[in-house]
């Protein structure tokens, strides 16, 4: 319990420190890009470091979809304490993760009121999820959706080379 | 073992951006001590957090004494994953905790070669220890000592008033 609630605390903090910081420089319109560009490569390279350690025993991978089911189970356990609740693919490169209580939304009041704020705390998790890809040879693209508070969901699309 | 190397990874990712930071804005002296006073302002509000989590279970307390033991005990096995090694008093405000093998500090090599890097990596955590006495009712000054890594002393001088 205690160590979610330190983890939960501090990205709290570290959000609402990076918006601070760069309401206090003065610019706005750009900001937004910026604090959520800031927050996802902090998420980035927190996500490399941990695959390394989560996969440090698994046998190797099959195929992208085996990637993603790993992530989908062992990945967002160690991290979030739940798996995802739905994962979608089309097949081509694109994935669709669904949680429907992302651990870090439960602090928000359920609905929509609070919709437009959600970006803010999913932009690191993206970041998370791509570092994580990234180490595992897959470069991808990793976005994140919410429609209901505290359901959300994250799109992989896999970029071709 | 996954969620301390969460918390680990993130407090590593947010010292390096906070200084990173403040190195692009192109000042440089006072910046170390904005630096460290960002980092223990995050900390102490994280510590206010936890603190009202740990304790609201918790008897109340007799004395300052018996708060002191319940951050060593408690609040430190909770937050690092173990206790606080030694407890010394003067008998009049003055306490020094010390850790002799720190989490945060677990990732330098041994020794003194490093010691110039532990304020920072020190910082949130001194915030930590002084939001959870801030919430408890005593006002402290909070500082950190290493001269070996990865043993730590923190010492907390209350305020009176």
């Amino acid at each position: 319990m205690a160590d979610d609630v330190l983890f939960e605390f501090l990205h709290m903090e570290m959000v609402s420190h990076i918006y601070k910081d760069q309401a206090s420089r003065g610019e706005m319109e750009k900001d937004r890009a910026t604090c959520v560009s800031t927050l996802e490569g902090m998420g980035f390279r927190v996500g490399q470091g941990l695959i390394e350690r989560f996969t440090k025993d698994s046998p190797s991978f099959k195929d992208d979809l085996d990637v993603m089911k790993f992530i989908c189970k062992d990945f967002w356990i160690n991290v979030f304490r739940k798996q995802i609740d739905n994962l979608r693919t089309n097949h081509q490169g694109t994935y669709v993760l669904q949680d429907n209580k992302f651990a870090l939304l439960t602090q928000f009041s359920n609905g929509k009121q609070y919709l437009e704020e959600a970006p803010k705390y999913l932009a690191y998790s993206c970041g998370l999820v791509r570092g994580a890809l990234s180490n595992l040879g897959m470069d991808c693209v990793v976005t994140a959706e919410v429609s209901l508070m505290p359901s959300c969901k994250f799109q992989v699309v896999i970029q071709k080379i």
